[in-house]
Parts: structure tokens; C-alpha cells; sequence
């Protein structure tokens, strides 16, 4: 699968680092080739593509917005034509102080959709920290990927480009429901920092069959 | 420990249950001694006692208010004096439809902490299913209590109660986290029902060693 990963931090950069692991094609599309976390994701591996922002939305069918929220908005008006391509929002809109939701009534995914006018949004990679982007594995349990979207087929899609980096994946329906998905990174924001659990901690829905 | 349960239903019914067979003492007080909850609790165990809502707030050391949401603070003008006591809130103030929360920028357990003027208020028991309140074992893992609250002992006091029946508990901070906690009620009851996963699931925190 060819990807584009719109930023180069954290997130896009173990998603990248990750997805190249499995043989996708990847291009990062960056507003400074300069940058420290550029040349640290060049140094690690040669197959790694760059470009700036119209460039890495252009040559994936799958585009990865690994942005801050806030900067959703502008990077989308200046990404080109998204019709067709599934969007990946990995997104959270928290305050500044990390103790709320900026966005009420609506969530970063269903405005990515309505900006960008396509149905093809998913919602996910936002309720994981990157150190388990980067390794799902927490002794015998997978953490789960919680994804929701409108359009079947681009779930189809991100569901398996989660399961080829270890993941568990949980549905959790319509695109409305990525204000569910918000909130539940606000509660991983709080656990892993102002609790001090630290990042080393994920979901996981336990499921079993029905005893009753 | 004396514990005073307001409510019948599955959830404070099942909590009694349980308890009881750890040996602490319950008293329920529900409004009607004759309804079909109560008679099927009396057949099952005779140890239970019953009341109504004020004997059962005057026996419990703490208390719990397994009652739908929007009959808390009518049920806390009732209750009688609540001071000193710990005070049990796993209620979820879902709209009719269950696609949202009905209070905002406050939740259930601090409504509840402002009407009885009370710090000893814990929310607690909201983000699970009554099928697992009866049973925390999934496979080879144990569900995750979530709890919140401003008071260090009432929290402990809970943890212990939590323990006894089988949960892994998570400590998510003080009282106003409650909100974080209701929303993770909303995806609960999202997946359950919605997205027809059915009640027997149950969040996790997964959590292992930093490894980097």
C-alpha cells in the first residue's frame, strides 16, 4: 500500500518506520526537510520518501493526517485533492493544560470529513501512545486499535494496515462516534501524565463468550 | 464492612450479591418491598436486609447509589445525613437514545458530592456491565475497575471493596475525572449495544515495564 504521513514526529514517524517494516511504500510529506525529526527518520532508513504536504498526499492511496489538531484545518486546505484516498486521523483536540476537549459537538475526524468533503475519513491511532505504535506487545495481550469511519471499505483498510503492525482492532462504528475515541484519549492523556502511569499503557476491550 | 445499597436492579443487586458472599453486610433500600427485584434477591440469599432509603443510608458505613441517573438528587434530598459516610456513584447520565451524556462541563459523582455537601464521594462500578460485576474474569485477564474521587481513604476503602470481588483496580484521580469516566460508560454501552458486541465485554489498562 502507498502511504502518505503528513509530519514526522512521533506518531507519523513510528507509523512510517513501522508500516516500511511490512513492505508498504511510504513518503512523509513535511514543511521543513531540515528538521531534526526529518533527518533522525532519514539516518534510520534509506527507503523512507520526503516531500512536502501536497507531494505525500498525491502518491498515497492512504493519508495519514500525524499532525498537531490545531493545524488540521490549514494543512487539509493546502493538501490538494483528497477525493478517493482513505484519511487517517490520529488527531486529539486537547486543551492546552491536557485536562479537556477544545471541540464541542463534533470531533477533529468530522471535520476533516466535512473539509475535505469525503466519507473516507477512519478514526484511529489516536487513543495509543507511540511507544505502543511502536511495540503493540504487553505480555500475553495485544493492545487493541479502537477505529471508527463511515465508509466500510477505508475501515477494511486501516483495520488491516493495524493488524500488519500488531495490533488488535476494535469497530466502534460511524465516524460521529470519533468523539467517543477523543474522549478516550483524554483519559489515556490523564492516566499516562497526570496519574504517572507513564506511556507504557493501552486499551484493551476483554471480550468473551456469553456465559449466561 | 456495613454497606447501604439504594436499589434493586442488576447492578445493585449483583453488587450486594457479591458482596455478601465476601461476608460484608448489606442493606437495601428501594422504595417498594414488593417488587419483582427485591423478591427475586430475598429468594436468593437470606441475608440480605431491606428497607427504605433512609434506613439503608443510616446503616452502611457506605453507601451505594445503584439507581438510574436522573433519580440521584431527588433520592439524595430523601437520603437523610450523608456526612461521613462514603458514598458509591456508578451511575451514567446517558440520553434517552444512549448516544451522548446529558450533562456537561459536570458529572453524576460531583452533582452528587455538591447535593451532599460530601468530599467522600467515589465514582465507581459505571464502566462495566452488571454480567461483569457478577464475573471479572475474561480468559486469562481480570477487568479493570476505573475510580475517581477527592478523598485518599474513601478511595482506598473502594479499592478494597473492588478487590474483593475479583477487579484489577485503576485510580484515574480526583472527583472530576468522573467525566472522563461517564464518556468511557458511552463507549461501553456504544459497543454493547450499537456495535452489538452484547454485555460481555469489559475495558482493560494494559501496562508493562518502560522498555526504552
Amino acid at each position: 500500500m502507498k502511504i502518505g504521513i503528513i509530519g514526522a514526529g512521533d506518531v507519523g514517524g513510528t507509523l512510517g518506520k513501522r508500516w516500511r517494516q511490512k513492505k508498504h511504500e511510504i513518503m512523509f510529506g513535511v514543511r521543513n526537510l531540515q528538521s531534526q525529526n526529518v533527518q533522525t527518520l532519514i539516518e534510520a532508513d534509506q527507503n523512507l520518501r520526503f516531500g512536502d504536504i501536497k507531494e505525500a498526499v498525491a502518491y498515497g492511496d492512504v493519508i495519514v493526517f500525524a499532525i498537531p489538531w490545531a493545524s488540521v484545518e490549514e494543512t487539509i486546505l493546502k493538501a490538494g485533492n483528497l477525493s478517493g484516498k482513505i484519511v487517517i486521523d490520529p488527531t486529539n483536540p486537547v486543551t492546552p493544560d491536557l485536562k479537556g476537549l477544545a471541540l464541542d459537538n463534533t470531533s477533529v475526524a468530522e471535520k476533516i470529513a466535512k473539509l475535505a468533503n469525503t466519507d473516507k475519513v477512519v478514526k484511529a491511532f489516536n487513543t495509543i501512545g507511540a511507544k505502543t505504535l511502536n511495540n503493540s506487545i504487553f505480555d500475553s495481550n495485544r493492545a487493541d486499535l479502537f477505529i471508527c469511519g463511515n465508509d466500510s471499505h477505508a475501515k477494511r483498510v486501516v483495520e488491516e494496515l493495524a493488524i500488519d503492525i500488531g495490533f488488535d482492532v476494535v469497530d466502534v462504528g460511524p465516524l460521529v462516534n470519533a468523539r467517543m475515541l477523543e474522549h478516550l484519549a483524554l483519559l489515556w492523556i490523564e492516566l499516562a501524565f497526570r496519574q504517572q502511569l507513564g506511556p507504557n499503557i493501552a486499551f484493551k476491550l476483554l471480550r468473551r463468550k456469553a456465559e449466561f
